[in-house]
């Protein structure tokens, strides 16, 4: 007999089919290829990669994405920096506008590890950073998060403020500006390798053009770009650049293929689900994964729905509920002999960071077998 | 100077404004007279309340539903249930078509507490329950989920399946007929009252019809219906019924009061967020709180958006990334003098149980100061 909580009857050895569902499984041997692509990819482009935590806020995938150096990250959460420092990584730079409710949380990690860096994008910032001196005549770290197009955070590139803001943080008492830092996250739009280039050419272009403005008033530091799709079909020019800093690489997801970034063989997670019913009179099956295993990520707008459905083309995950799914056939009539009550179909997530976001467990695994479990950082 | 970790620098006492963000607040006032409403509700009705755990999964919370006396509660998920019987509680119903995977967990905790109840739609997951008999004679505690219109799981009311069920069921050695669950979730479709009780009338009629023809072949057992909608404008035929479910109605939320389950000062949760970022060029702040912080519930569609930004029905949150929202008014120019860097915005959630289940730590309150943290359960 099976010990009584959940998924606590599955162990390393065991088939992944043996866990109970909703389970987030993944594969870790996908994981290791598409980090050292990255890797490679990178060192022949000659950029340093900083691969960025948020995906999965995992130990384990932060290993294997630094190759085991722990050093050069990136985070979107303090939770991440601190728990990433807290297990002996460094050269942290959290990539989010200087959040003024955490400034003391960031001098402390400033202060801790040897290389803590922050981003900044408007002068009441730097103002805050400055009126904060670190102990010890430690500098602030500090890259100017700049908008090449994005069009989310950072000041723009085309704005006078823009060569001003990085100006007044390099004559900064007890304030390094230590890089420019751009985020091509408008690649997300783009279909195919032709367009995912035309917005990298153009972030790596307009970053560099910046970097050469900051050179002829004196001004030398580090230049960063980064986005999934941007970082898995580089352009040339990005050898120009210091730094690159992606991340759902490491996992991809349905998303991801359909921008361009990789093949379905690429993506490395998938939400295990068990048949929970029988709807003839609708035409269709209940499964036991609902949008707290899977997130409401893309609408259901993919022809198969929330998810593809592996091995199931015929399949669409039509509707979700907090624990239920509903899956009809998009055309004709369901075959229930397939799917009878407690059998398993796998789904490969539109966005596997929303996904990842649901679960507090990763199950691991190589080829089908259950070789450990991951267990993310959450909060802020 | 405050200590390094998120959030560790807020204590009871301290205002919520204190707490670094995004943060999910609950105003446990509001909670207890909501809790109090539908406890009032039930008894003038004559109807056994039994609260569902999912919306919040805490054990605080389940104690103010259930009166203290940890008694008589439905949950969504094994982990729920785990987690409710460890702490105390029993009179457990696991409202979920009996999932194969989780049989064994079932059967422990049906040996180990005085009452759990499980739900069963399929003659498959009968014959399950029949040959795995609980130990010491206890019988299996089974309620029938019969679909009266809902369209999710459940045997529909109108086939002569349903009736054979529990039929079956009844006559089933090891097994009881505890009841017949009907969820009526499809009042979430309602505006209004009128179509609340339209709904909550069809589900009642239907279900006590079924219970008719129970007791024409000598069955007797108990009835359930529930959802927020119908709970919160019951119809004095529900008092026929023995038990109700609702669980939404302790937090409430944007969606309930717009199906009219509620008023906006019924709502129990905010998310708290802050300004990042002025964009002038896009007439837009940038916010704290992504879907990582709120979920994508409602896809957007509220006039306001993702949420409803107290006390701004200017103010629109128009899309959310993983850590970011981007605010926008709804008309006109922003005045950014009103929404300096650093500044709060509190959302109110389209749907709290999306929203709760994207933190792992709830903030407590009375008045706006602190008055402790919830800690919920995650899982399956």
């Amino acid at each position: 007999m099976k010990p009584s909580l959940p998924g606590a009857g599955s162990m390393e050895g065991d088939p992944i089919t043996e866990l109970c569902t909703p389970a987030m499984v993944v594969d870790v041997d996908t994981v290791r290829r598409n980090a050292q692509r990255m890797i490679d990819r990178c060192q022949e482009l000659g950029v340093q990669l900083r691969p960025h935590m948020k995906t999965h806020k995992t130990l384990e995938c932060g290993d294997i994405m630094t190759g085991g150096t722990r050093r050069c990250v990136v985070v979107s959460t303090l939770a991440e920096a601190s728990f990433y420092a807290d297990h002996g990584f460094d050269d942290i730079l959290y990539a989010y506008p200087l959040p003024f409710d955490k400034l003391e949380s960031c001098a402390a990690l400033s202060e801790r590890l040897s290389l803590f860096q922050v981003l900044v994008d408007h002068p009441e910032a730097l103002k805050l950073l400055s009126q904060r001196p670190l102990s010890a005549g430690r500098p602030w770290h500090v890259w100017l998060k700049l908008d090449c197009g994005n069009g989310r955070a950072g000041v723009l590139h085309s704005e006078p403020e823009a060569l001003l803001l990085a100006q007044a943080i390099a004559k900064t008492e007890g304030v390094e500006l230590t890089g420019v830092y751009a985020h091509c996250g408008n690649t997300y739009h783009c279909k195919g390798v032709d367009q995912i280039q035309a917005v990298a050419q153009e972030t790596t272009t307009l970053t560099l053009q910046f970097m050469e403005k900051l050179r002829a008033v004196g001004i030398n530091c580090k230049s960063s770009i980064g986005s999934t799709p941007s970082c898995s079909h580089p352009i040339k020019d990005m050898g120009q650049l210091s730094e690159v800093h992606p991340g759902n690489y490491v996992f991809y997801d349905v998303q991801q293929s359909l921008i361009g970034s990789c093949r379905m063989e690429d993506v490395a997670v998938r939400v295990l689900t068990r048949v929970i019913g029988h709807c003839p009179h609708r035409n269709q099956l209940l499964v036991d994964c609902g949008w707290a295993a899977l997130s409401q990520d893309g609408g259901g707008k993919l022809p198969s729905g929330y998810a593809v459905i592996e091995g199931h083309p015929d399949l669409k995950l039509l509707s979700m509920t907090q624990e239920h799914g509903r899956v009809e056939p998009i055309t004709g009539e369901l075959d229930y002999r397939k799917h009878p009550l407690g059998s398993l179909l796998t789904l490969v997530p539109h966005h596997s960071c929303a996904t990842a976001m649901m679960h507090s467990v990763y199950h691991i695994h190589s080829g089908g077998r259950l070789v450990g479990k991951w267990f993310p950082t959450r909060g802020w």
